[in-house]
């Protein structure tokens, strides 16, 4: 008997859970509308086309490159499942100095804070490549799933901003959503290998929903997949089913992707039992963010 | 020296060479309009929504699961590259009574036969089932150029048609094509293994398009990707550029494919001097369809 509402990874069978926290947290305020708001608290997502200028994406691009380049090798570069070139590169909130800057800003942090209600922290960051042709699927999943599971955070408090860091287009993969999907909880089936996360941000194949759980939350909701220009962004749930294609077009899609966890939802042990998941994927040093 | 002008795999480096055959071969006729047959000869393909009615598609999607199931670890079977799921099933033109019957129908062989501009017979086909969510890319490829240099196609005279079993969405992994590549020949890099079609038929790795020869194509022509309730038929030219992402939404793909060769453009030894594919892969036994 466990009072945890978000078990998972225990049954033999998957499961529809009601969510038990709130969406939008009391006492925030920032720079969304009150229909923004609204909207994110009903669909579990909120698009904003062009809401980082251009100057900002072409320098974090930039940087991030550079990055990429010169921690070549280090566990901070994780590269695609069939090849070596670059599928994702963590912590660049650390290492990325605009990417620093973007985290911390109004139009990033601001919002977040305003849906979760408190001042909150960068949980994760990483620059997600999908690369031409070679830029394999991510598989649908929910994030929260993993977070609490595998590192340990208590409640649905935290929410993800995927920044566009090149055109988002039918044919690069672009993120696609469940709508509506940030409600349920669907408890998975499998059990955790150890270190997981070593396989799992390559091609994840545990804590991901069965074909049935799957049909179940787009049925009726559908599936969107929001395209825009280089600066769009897409501020997500952290419950809200997630995924997309692979990459078979001749040019990149690139995201920047920050995860920002509320200050009162601070990492415990995680509740599938193993050892937490290394810093540079979710990190346990809470520094709220000053907001630029 | 080679007077072949449509040589492949044989350099290190691809090239794009001009196609020397015609689109629309002169004296044929049939249910095509002049506007469709000039949209067909600008694009390489054409896109002919509910050309199939509804219950030859139920029939013929009833049919082809039994036969699967029948004929389950043939060679006729090919399963997904990551599961044992059913990716395709061959040679149904000769084990479905109700696919028979669509070959030989005028929307369909009579619309090969009217581009052309000859009598045709079958020379694959397959269904393929894209399943939902185990539903594996087709990477991009020119059809001909694996028929001329691993089944002796001499000439660009053939002609595919894909008629969707089930709907196709933006998110059930549809065939996407390159309009006007089928005017470019790109010769590809690589050497062919022995009894490449094994691999090739679960993933295919050689016989494709490198980053820069498929950015060559899609530079100014972009791509497409037609959406369409089941019974839609897209006919494509033998060497137009096409491929299709896996498929991650909660149903399946399935579609029917026949290409249509022209009698007078019979298999010849493949120009790759290697021993030819088999039968039920490319047949080598010409049969006129007579049209039903």
């Amino acid at each position: 008997m466990t009072d945890d509402p978000y078990q998972s990874r225990v049954g033999q069978q998957w499961e529809a859970a009601d969510r038990v926290d709130p969406v939008i947290w009391p006492g925030g305020h920032g720079p969304l509308s009150e229909d923004q708001l609204a909207s994110f608290a009903r669909d579990g997502f909120l698009v904003l086309p062009g809401w980082v200028e251009r100057t900002a994406v072409r320098c974090a691009l930039d940087e991030a490159a550079r990055i990429a380049h010169d921690r070549a090798g280090t566990e901070e570069v994780v590269a695609e499942p069939d090849s070596d070139v670059v599928r994702s590169l963590f912590r660049v909130h650390r290492s990325s100095a605009v990417a620093a800057a973007l985290a911390r800003s109004e139009r990033l942090a601001g919002v977040a804070s305003q849906i979760l209600g408190s001042d909150v922290y960068v949980h994760q960051s990483r620059v997600n490549y999908k690369p031409a042709l070679d830029g394999r699927e991510f598989f649908w999943h929910s994030d929260f799933e993993t977070w609490h599971v595998e590192d340990g955070m208590p409640r649905m408090r935290a929410v993800s901003a995927s920044i566009c860091l090149t055109e988002s287009t039918e044919f690069n993969g672009p993120l696609m959503l469940v709508p509506r999907s940030h409600r349920t909880f669907i408890r998975c089936v499998g059990e955790t290998p150890p270190e997981h996360y070593k396989q799992s941000l390559r091609r994840q194949q545990v804590g991901v929903p069965s074909a049935d759980a799957l049909a179940h939350l787009v049925d009726g909701a559908g599936i969107v997949a929001p395209k825009g220009p280089a600066g769009t962004v897409v501020f997500f749930d952290c419950n809200t089913m997630h995924g997309s294609t692979g990459n078979l077009s001749p040019s990149p899609r690139t995201n920047l992707f920050f995860v920002f966890n509320s200050v009162e939802n601070r990492l415990v042990d995680p509740f599938g039992g193993m050892p937490p998941r290394p810093e540079h994927i979710a990190t346990r040093e809470v520094q709220p963010l000053r907001l630029a």
